[in-house]
C-alpha cells in the first residue's frame, strides 16, 4: 500500500469479477481497504483472498428469486388510484383501472376481497361509492359503476401486486439487462418473514469471507411508478406507498383500533408526498409501518452479529421505515451507514445520521454509462472527471462541517478503468477525504453562537431529506455547509415544547400550503402566539417565497406582522401599496453583495406592509429581499433563494442579522465567497478552500479577527494549524 | 353651423364662464349642439342663450353645502375596519381605529353606539370579542380591549362620517382647489331625503334655461380611501361600501329579517371588491341599497319631467346601487345615460345599457392638466392630441359593434383652448364618430353565428364592469370590439336555467377563487355536471389563466377533463408530467400568428394532462396555449391574454375553432390584424378601419368570402356601400 504520511483506507472498492489485476491495481492507487460486490454481481476467489475487509451486498426481499417466483402471493402490494375518469353516457361506467401504469411493474391484486380493500370514488362529490353499486370484472381488469351519476369524474383506489421490484427494474431499464424480471417479496407476510431469516442465515453461512453485510437496504422502497412506456410517472424519495398490502391494513386495524381507508394512503391521488401535509391517519400509518421494520430489521442485525460479521446500512432504495433521525433507528443496531451522495445535504443526511455506526458515503459518477439525467458519463462524449469533481463540490463543503468515515464508488469497475484521468482525479480526491478526516479528527468546526432552525411540518424526522434536485433543496443545501449548527424543528416540536433556547433564527420556506411552508399549521393559535412571543424577545425569523401562509381572517402571510410584508393573491388588488421605501443598498446583508441580486426569480407579488420594513432588492409590489422589526426580534423576507457562492453569503449575513451575531462574522471566515473555511478548536485545525474552477484570492481571518491573504488554485484546500494562520494574521 | 353633408350635432361642449367667443368657435368648428357647465362651473348667460340645447349638471348629495354644514350627522357613513393590531404585552390592548385613514375624509361616528354597530375582532381566532369586554375612549379615539389575548392580531370594524366628499376631494387636490371641502350628504336619512327634494324642485325652478338635467351623478359613490398622505389607499370601481350607515344597518334588518354584521361588509379588510366572490349577506345588501337608490332616483327624475326637462344619468361617480345591467333600471325613467370613456369596455358600458336612453360618451383627454394616471397632459410636456387618440383607437373598435348617439368632453375649455392641433384633431374625430353614426344608423353589424359568453360570478349585473387597467380588463377589452355577440353569464345562471341555446363559445378567466374564476362555484357539481354535458354535446370552451379552479378532490382545474390541462400548485410535484407532443404550429388558430407568441406571461406551470391535448405554445410543462376536445365539443386553454391586434386575432380564431365556425372567418374579414372591419346588413354598408399609427395594406372579404385589397393610411376608415364593397371584390 502506497505511503501517505500514515494516511490510507476508509476506501471501499466495487470490485469486479474476472478484473482481478485492475482491482489490485485500484487497491494500491486509492488507497482502498475494503471490497465490495455491487448488486448483481459476486466476486472472485482471488478478490476475495486479497486481504482487504469484504463487503457482500444483499438485498433480503429480491435475494431468493426461485423462492419468489414459487409464491407471487407473497410479492408487495401497492394501492394505486386507477385515473380520473368522466362518466359522459347513462350506461354502467366502466373504468380499466391499471391503464396508464406499468403492466411490467404491476399485477391488479385479485386474491383479496376488492369490496373490503377497494374505494371507488365519486371525485365530483368526494362521495365513496357503496360497493353494493360496482364490481369488478377480471376478465376486462375493470371496475364496473352499476349507477353512476352523468358528467360526474370516478376514480377507483385499488391494491396490485409489484410483480417486478423497482431497483431492479431501474437497473434493467438504464443498463439494458435481459433475464427473467426479479420480485420483490413482503416480510410482513409470516411465510416471507420465516423464509427471509433462514435465508439469511444460510447466506451467512455461505459467505464466510464477508467481513461487512451491507443490507441494499431493508424491506420497502420508497415508490418509484412506471407508466407503460416504462417511464417514470412518480417517485417520492420519502414516500410510504410501498410498505402497503391487504395484511398490513387488516394488521393496521388490529394495533391501532381503527382501520384506515385506501384513501388515507392514496390521498387523491397525491399519494401523502413528502411536500403534503400529512393527516393524522398518515402519521399513523408511518409510525406502524416503522415498528415493523425496525423490529424486523433487528432481527436481521442479530443474525449477522450472531455470524460474527457487521451490518451497513444502505440509506437508499429500500429505506421506507428506518428514518434514521427519528427516536429508535439505532436499536436496530447497525454497525455502519452508507449512502449516495450528490449535495452537501446527502452528506449531512449521512453524517448527521444519530449515533456511533461508522458513516459512508457512496461518490458518483456510479461506474454506469450514464448518469441520473440520463447524460452520457462513462462512454463516448462522457466526461468522468468533470461528473465527479461538480458532485464532490458541493460534499466537500459539508464535510467540513460533519465529516463521515469512509468513501467508496459503484457500478462497473471495467467502465471507470478505461478512464486513467478518472483514476488519477479519484486518488486525489481520497486523499482530499482522508486529509480531512487526519487533520480534523471528527471534530466538530467552529460555529456562529447560536443555532438555525428549519421549521416545517416534518422538523428533525426528516433531517436533511430534501430533494436537492427540487426548489426546496436549495435552502438545506445552503445549510449543509454554513458556519453554523443547523437542525430542524417541527410545528408539533414548538406546540409541545416551545422553541430551544440555543436556537437564535428560525426559517421557514417553501410554497403556501406544502408540508415545507406548513399551511394551516400558520392558523393554529398556539404556533403563532409561541413564534411572536419568540421573536419579539429577541428571536431572528427568515422567510422565503411563502413563509407562514395560509390564506385566513384577511391575511395570506400569518406572520406579516413579523415580517413586514404581504403577498398579493388577488385578494387586495383595489388597495394601494403605499409603502414606498428607498432601496436600501447599504445594509449588513448585501455588504458582499453586487448590485444585482439573484435569487432565482424576478417577480413575487409580495408587497411591503409595514413603515418599518425596509426593502433591499425588488420593488415594493415586487419584494425579492426585505427586512424588518418585531420587538427587540427581526426579520428577512426572501422571494426565493437560488443556491450559489454569492447567495450563500448574502444568506449567511441574514442569518447574523436576524440572529444579532453580526459582530461574529470576522470569525474564520474566508472573505470570497467563491471560498470556503473551517476552524476546529479541538485539534487546533485551520482550513480553506477553493469551490471553483478558477484560481481565487481571499482574506481569511482568525479567531481574533486578524486577517491574511491567501491565493488558492482551483480547487484547492489549504490547511494551517492554528499557531500557522495566527502567525499569517496581521 | 359648418356643413357636413348634413351630419352635424351629436356633441356636448364643456362651457366655461368668460370664454364666450371659444365656446362660439368650438360649437361651429366641431359642430357642437349641447353645452354644459362642468362640476364646479356656471355658465354666462350669454353662453346659455347661443340656442344650443344646454346640460346643467347637479351632483345633489353635495349640492347645498349651506345645508350639508348646518347638519354635518347628514353626511354619508362607511364602515372601515382598523389595521391589524398585534397585542404584545398584558396590558389593555389600545388601538388608535382611524390610525392610517385620512383624517380629512373621515371621522369616526360617535353618535351611534359603538357596542351597537362596530366590532372587535380578535383576527387570530376569527372570533368577535363580546362588547363588555372593550369601549370605546373618545378622548383619544381608541378601542380599548379590555383582556387582549397576547401575539394576537386584533381589529376593529367601525363606522365613520365621510367628511369630505370623494370626487370633490379628487377635484381640490388634481386642480389644487382651495376653499371649504365638500361633504356628501345621505338621502337615506329622512331629513336629507326631504331637503334634496326640495332642493331639486327649487334648482329646476332656477334653472329655466336647462333642456338636460345631468345627474353627476345620484347618490352613493363607488368607494376611493385616501391615506393621511392623500393618496389613493382602497378603490373600487364596483364598491358597495358607501351606501352604509347606522341607518342603513338598523332599516336592512327590518327589511330583510336578518340583521348584518359589520363583517359582512368589511370582508375582512377586503371590503367585498369586485373580484371577491360575494356571500349570500353581501348580495343582500346589494339588492337592499339598489332598491332604495332605484326607489329615490325615480322621485328625482319625476320631478325632472315634471319640470318639462330631460335628465341624463352620469354612469360613473356616485353611480352604485344604480346597476344598468340589472333588471330594473329603466324603471328609474332616464332620458340618457352619459359615461367617460377610455376603451372598448367603457364603450360597451354605455352603448350595451339597457333602454331607449341615449347614450353618450364623455372622451379623453379631460381638459385638465394632467391625466389620471398624472401624466402631462395640458401642461408643457403634454401631449393632448396623442392623449386623445390613443383612447379612441380603442373605443372606436367597440363603436362598430354598438354605436353611442353622442360624444362630449369635459374639464376646463381654457386649457384645451391652447391647444389648436388638439381643436383639429376633434373636429376629425367628431367626424368619424358622425360618420358611424351616419352609415349604420345604429343597427347591428354582422355577427359570427353563434354567441361568445363570458363566465364569471357576477355575469350580466355586472357586463362590461372590468376595470380596463387590470389584467382582468384584457379579455373584455378584445371582446368588446370582436365580430361576435357577447353576452354574460353567471354560475347561477348556469344553475338557474341551464345554458341558452344560442351560445356557442363560453369562456372562464380570471386567477383561481376571484369572482371572475369562480372558485367554489366549481365544485357544485350542478354547475360541473351542466357544462361537461354541453361541451361534451358540441359546445366551445375558453379557459384563461386559472379557469374552473379550486383545489378538491384531488384536481386545481376541475374542468381538467375537459381543457386537457392542469396546474401544478405544489401537490403533484412527484408526478413526472408524461405528455410530451410536438408543438402543433399549424393549428387553424394560429393562422395569422407569427412564430412568437405573447399572451403576456413566459411560465404558467401549467401542464398537459391528457393524451388528445394539442400544445400551441410554451412547453408541455409551462403550456402557454393548447387545445383539447371532450365528445363534441372543444376547449382552448391559454396562461394569460395580453390585449393588442395580433392576439385579438388569436382569440377570435379560437373563439371560432372551439365554437366550430371555422368557416366564418373569410366572411366580412379584413386580414390585417391592425386593422378592423364591419358590415351592417341592415343598411348595406361596410367599412375596414386601420387601427394603428402606420399604413396598413390589408385583404378585406365581403359576405361571400370573395377579397380585395385594400390600402389604409394611419388610422383611416374606409366605408364602401354592399355594391361598392362586391364591386371590388374578386
Amino acid at each position: 500500500m502506497k505511503d501517505r504520511d500514515g494516511i490510507v483506507g476508509h476506501f471501499t472498492l466495487p470490485a469486479q469479477k474476472g478484473m482481478d489485476d485492475t482491482v489490485k491495481m485500484l487497491c494500491e492507487k486509492w488507497g482502498v481497504d475494503a471490497i465490495r460486490d455491487s448488486d448483481g454481481t459476486k466476486l472472485s476467489d482471488t478478490i476475495m483472498n486479497l486481504g482487504y475487509d469484504v463487503y457482500s451486498t444483499i438485498c433480503l426481499i429480491r435475494a431468493d428469486q426461485e423462492w419468489a417466483n414459487a409464491n407471487p402471493e407473497q410479492c408487495q402490494q401497492k394501492y394505486l388510484m386507477s385515473f380520473p375518469l368522466t362518466c359522459v353516457d347513462d350506461a354502467k361506467l366502466k373504468i380499466k383501472i391499471l391503464k396508464g401504469y406499468s403492466h411490467e411493474q404491476f399485477r391488479i391484486d385479485e386474491q383479496h376481497d376488492p369490496k373490503k380493500y377497494w374505494e371507488v370514488i365519486d371525485r365530483t362529490t368526494g362521495d365513496v361509492v357503496d360497493p353494493q353499486y360496482w364490481h369488478y370484472l377480471e376478465k376486462d381488469r375493470e371496475v364496473v359503476v352499476d349507477h353512476p351519476v352523468r358528467w360526474h369524474v370516478y376514480t377507483v383506489n385499488f391494491l396490485v401486486y409489484q410483480i417486478w421490484e423497482s431497483t431492479s427494474m431501474y437497473n434493467y431499464i438504464t443498463n439494458n439487462w435481459t433475464g427473467a424480471h426479479h420480485k420483490g417479496i413482503d416480510p410482513r407476510l409470516p411465510e416471507t418473514r420465516e423464509h427471509l431469516l433462514e435465508f439469511l442465515d444460510q447466506w451467512l453461512k455461505s459467505h464466510p469471507n464477508t467481513d461487512v453485510v451491507r443490507f441494499t437496504s431493508l424491506f420497502y422502497q420508497f415508490p418509484l411508478i412506471k407508466n407503460e412506456a416504462r417511464e417514470n410517472m412518480f417517485l417520492d424519495w420519502c414516500g410510504f406507498m410501498d410498505p402497503m398490502s391487504a395484511l398490513a391494513m387488516d394488521e393496521f386495524e388490529q394495533e391501532m383500533g381503527y382501520r384506515l381507508h385506501s384513501e388515507d394512503i392514496v390521498d387523491m391521488g397525491y399519494y401523502n408526498a413528502a411536500y403534503r401535509i400529512p393527516s393524522k391517519e398518515f402519521r399513523d400509518w408511518i409510525d406502524f409501518v416503522q415498528r415493523f421494520v425496525r423490529s424486523y430489521a433487528q432481527q436481521c442485525v442479530d443474525l449477522v452479529h450472531a455470524a460474527g460479521k457487521k451490518a451497513l446500512f444502505f440509506f437508499c432504495d429500500h429505506w421506507i421505515g428506518t428514518e434514521p433521525y427519528r427516536a429508535g433507528f439505532e436499536e436496530i443496531g447497525f454497525d455502519g451507514v452508507a449512502g449516495p451522495c450528490l449535495s452537501g445535504v446527502e452528506l449531512r443526511r449521512i453524517s448527521d445520521v444519530p449515533g456511533d455506526s461508522f458513516k459512508e458515503i457512496r461518490l458518483y459518477p456510479y461506474f454506469f454509462p450514464v448518469n441520473l439525467q440520463d447524460e452520457p458519463v462513462f462512454v463516448e462524449d462522457g466526461d468522468p472527471v468533470q461528473e465527479c469533481k461538480k458532485w464532490w463540490k458541493g460534499i466537500r463543503r459539508a464535510l467540513l462541517r460533519r465529516c463521515i468515515d469512509r468513501i467508496g464508488f459503484g457500478g462497473y469497475l471495467e467502465l471507470a478503468a478505461q478512464y486513467p484521468q478518472f483514476l488519477d482525479y479519484v486518488e486525489h480526491l481520497a486523499d482530499e477525504f482522508r486529509t480531512v478526516l487526519a487533520r480534523t479528527k471528527k471534530t466538530m468546526p467552529h460555529s456562529v453562537s447560536k443555532k438555525v432552525a428549519l421549521l416545517d411540518v416534518w422538523g428533525w424526522s426528516r433531517a436533511w431529506m430534501h430533494n436537492d434536485n427540487w426548489p426546496e433543496g436549495h435552502i438545506p443545501e445552503c445549510l449543509s455547509g454554513l458556519q453554523a449548527d443547523v437542525t430542524f424543528i417541527s410545528f408539533d416540536d414548538i406546540r409541545q415544547r416551545g422553541i430551544d433556547a440555543d436556537i437564535g433564527v428560525i426559517i421557514n420556506w417553501g410554497i403556501a400550503n406544502s408540508a415545507w411552508s406548513g399551511g394551516q399549521n400558520w392558523i393554529d393559535e398556539d404556533v403563532v402566539v409561541k413564534l411572536r412571543q419568540w421573536i419579539y424577545n429577541g428571536g431572528g425569523f427568515i422567510g422565503i417565497e411563502e413563509p407562514t401562509a395560509h390564506e385566513y381572517q384577511g391575511r395570506f402571510f400569518q406572520l406579516s406582522d413579523v415580517l413586514g410584508v404581504q403577498k398579493e393573491v388577488g385578494n387586495t388588488l383595489c388597495w394601494s401599496k403605499n409603502f414606498r421605501p428607498e432601496l436600501s443598498k447599504a445594509h449588513y446583508i448585501l455588504a458582499d453583495s453586487g448590485d444585482e441580486i439573484d435569487l432565482g426569480v424576478t417577480e413575487s407579488q409580495v408587497y411591503l406592509s409595514s413603515e418599518t420594513a425596509e426593502l433591499l432588492a425588488g420593488t415594493p409590489e415586487d419584494v425579492l429581499l426585505s427586512t424588518n422589526t418585531f420587538g427587540k426580534g427581526r426579520s428577512v423576507y426572501m422571494a426565493d433563494y437560488k443556491h450559489n457562492g454569492e447567495n450563500t453569503r448574502l444568506f449567511f449575513r441574514a442569518v447574523l442579522w436576524v440572529g444579532q451575531m453580526e459582530n461574529e462574522i470576522m470569525t474564520w471566515l474566508s472573505s470570497n465567497p467563491h471560498t470556503d473555511s473551517a476552524y476546529y478548536p479541538e485539534v487546533k485545525q485551520f482550513v480553506v478552500m477553493n469551490n471553483s474552477d478558477e484560481h481565487q484570492q481571499t482574506t481569511v481571518y482568525n479567531g481574533t479577527g486578524k486577517a491574511t491573504q491567501v491565493s488558492l488554485a482551483p480547487m484547492e484546500m489549504l490547511w494551517f494549524k492554528l499557531e500557522e494562520i495566527n502567525q499569517r494574521c496581521s
